[in-house]
């Protein structure tokens, strides 16, 4: 059985504002120094799935950055353009609605664009099993992360405690993120991973959860289908697609679904969901500082900075991420990186759309 | 007698790095967002000082921005560069010598460029007393300014404790910036005032302190004034200026001459000596911040924010000050606003001109 990679590139990203911009969102940052995320994730399929079998699916003001980008990794045709954001049902449905139709069945890897993952051969090794487990079982397979902290930020997947010959879990229920005590609790009943958002399943498997599930969702996903390989295919696309009601998979599939089943990964995941983040991707320095660009310092110590373009200077700083790019500078407390989306909505809303 | 105004306009500061830089010093900055400070001072002499009299001091490298900073106000030829900067003696004694040999003798308002001035009516009133006193007593005059608070960053001015009866009071000696217990005694004194650097004094009395207690810079300023009026005067002052002693005008005569008066100036006077510096010039925000530029805050208190370029935001910032410039930024605790200089050693040091 053929495998795909379905790469989800169609996020906005605001979290890593100023970096990130509404047409240059985080799955298009170069975050780890090395290359962009998207193409990260892509080249992480190597040895999983065929370079010929991955689509991206994006939405339609990033589509041409996407295509630039991802050039001589990812065929043209298999850069899918969401005319609308109608999230990630909508998206995953399609791509398995081309899949079925364009190539026939087979093992589709949904992966996230904008996550690191540390190490790259356990990581595989995971994927591949996935692979395997969505192959024989016809389940509806997730990757659940070893929980390396507490976490407050992430959603967790409880499953049962005994592990099935395969290596997976089968899946009692998703959990929403979770407070403080709750997040401990999950932490020593090592029954709980977090939820990375990586889904693995066949085509016809995740379609049929679609007809089940979500008609409504399913009504639409087939008459794009059926328009498929003929001239109206694009025009029945723009015209369907925006009506696709809005659910996230989670919501509308995988906490209804019969069989979901979990495989433990531990291969150092970060959803890199906001500046502080990036302390799990880069090595500090001798003073506790993640630094990029030029700068100078003194007696600055557990900062971020980030200098795009200019000299960044400091003196006497505690934790605090600072960020140059060519029109903005951002200063804000380490502990508070979760507010930088505050900063967007404020440039929405005082109307600077040359900011956002 | 002819009232002269002596501009001295010669220093590099540093401390308002990134936005000073060696070519463009502190005095050629527009800090009050009114006009630059050499401007304001030259401006705020109307009424004590003829413009056809006044005179500003400054070196070589500076000298084409300063004719093309203060066109309109001083006579281009009234813009002095020195050759070689060496110290306030020598630059003072040069005006002097440049007034007694061109124009004859005439009461002398020596004056720093930068400095700030809240109350300029009240200024002008005082100047006008240390003229008229200057004139009629041959004495060294010079401003002491009240204390606004124990000061450990400027220099006092001890003086008698009877007022003499043309306002001014006789100087018992020039104190350097005091620790803070010491500066706590001269605040309840009574008898301490901060020295302004500003000095009122005929031009051939400060010239007899110097044959009398600079002899060796006398000897030079001779040479000078005896070229000047002839084809050689640019010639000599480029062969002897750089061969005058190092040495401040304070040390040199302000505390060894023998008849020193000082007056009383409250006139909301500040330095500028430093970024935080900026919070007796401005109005805070009802969150304690002084801005300037385009921003945007989130929870931001009692800051200091310059953004000259580029949209500058921050989230849960206190007491911070952020500079941001064409090349470079600047994010420093406010409380170490004096080691900015620290950051301009870094950069000679690890030989970066280009942000000099």
């Amino acid at each position: 059985m053929k495998t795909y990679g379905v790469i989800l590139a169609g996020g906005g990203g605001t979290r890593f504002w100023p970096l990130s911009r509404k047409e240059l969102p985080k799955q298009l940052l170069n975050l780890t120094g090395k290359d962009l995320m998207v193409n990260e994730t892509i080249d992480r399929l190597e040895g999983n799935v065929e370079k010929e079998n991955i689509l991206v699916v994006t939405n339609s003001t990033q589509a041409e950055l996407m295509l630039t980008a991802t050039a001589g990794r990812v065929r043209p045709d298999h850069v899918l353009a969401e005319p609308a954001a109608r999230n990630t049902a909508a998206c995953i449905g399609y791509a398995a609605m081309e899949i079925l139709c364009k190539y026939g069945d087979g093992v589709m890897c949904v992966l996230p664009s904008d996550h690191y993952i540390k190490n790259v051969d356990v990581y595989k090794r995971v994927i591949a099993s996935a692979i395997d487990v969505a192959g024989k079982t016809d389940a509806l397979v997730t990757i659940g992360i070893q929980p390396a902290f507490p976490s407050t930020g992430y959603g967790y997947i409880c499953h049962e405690e005994k592990r099935n010959d395969d290596g997976s879990y089968a899946v009692r229920h998703f959990v929403e993120k979770p407070n403080l005590q709750k997040a401990k609790e999950y932490l020593l009943s090592g029954e709980y991973l977090w939820n990375s958002g990586m889904f693995i399943w066949k085509a016809s498997v995740i379609m049929k959860y679609f007809e089940e599930l979500l008609p409504e969702i399913y009504d639409c996903l087939k008459k794009i289908g059926d328009a498929m390989n003929t001239d109206r295919e694009q025009e029945v696309i723009q015209e369907i697609y925006p009506q696709i009601p809005k659910i996230s998979i989670d919501y509308g599939i995988m906490e209804r679904a019969g069989k979901v089943l979990v495989l433990e990964g531990d291969f150092g995941w970060s959803d890199v969901g906001s500046w502080d983040a990036l302390e799990a991707l880069y090595e500090k320095d001798e003073y506790g500082n993640i630094t990029y660009g030029e700068q100078v310092h003194i007696d600055t110590r557990d900062c971020i900075i980030y200098a795009k373009n200019k000299l960044v200077t400091t003196i006497g700083l505690n934790s605090v991420i600072v960020v140059e790019t060519e029109d903005a500078v951002l200063v804000c407390d380490k502990n508070r990186a979760q507010e930088v989306k505050k900063i967007v909505e404020a440039l929405q809303d005082s109307n600077k759309p040359q900011y956002l």
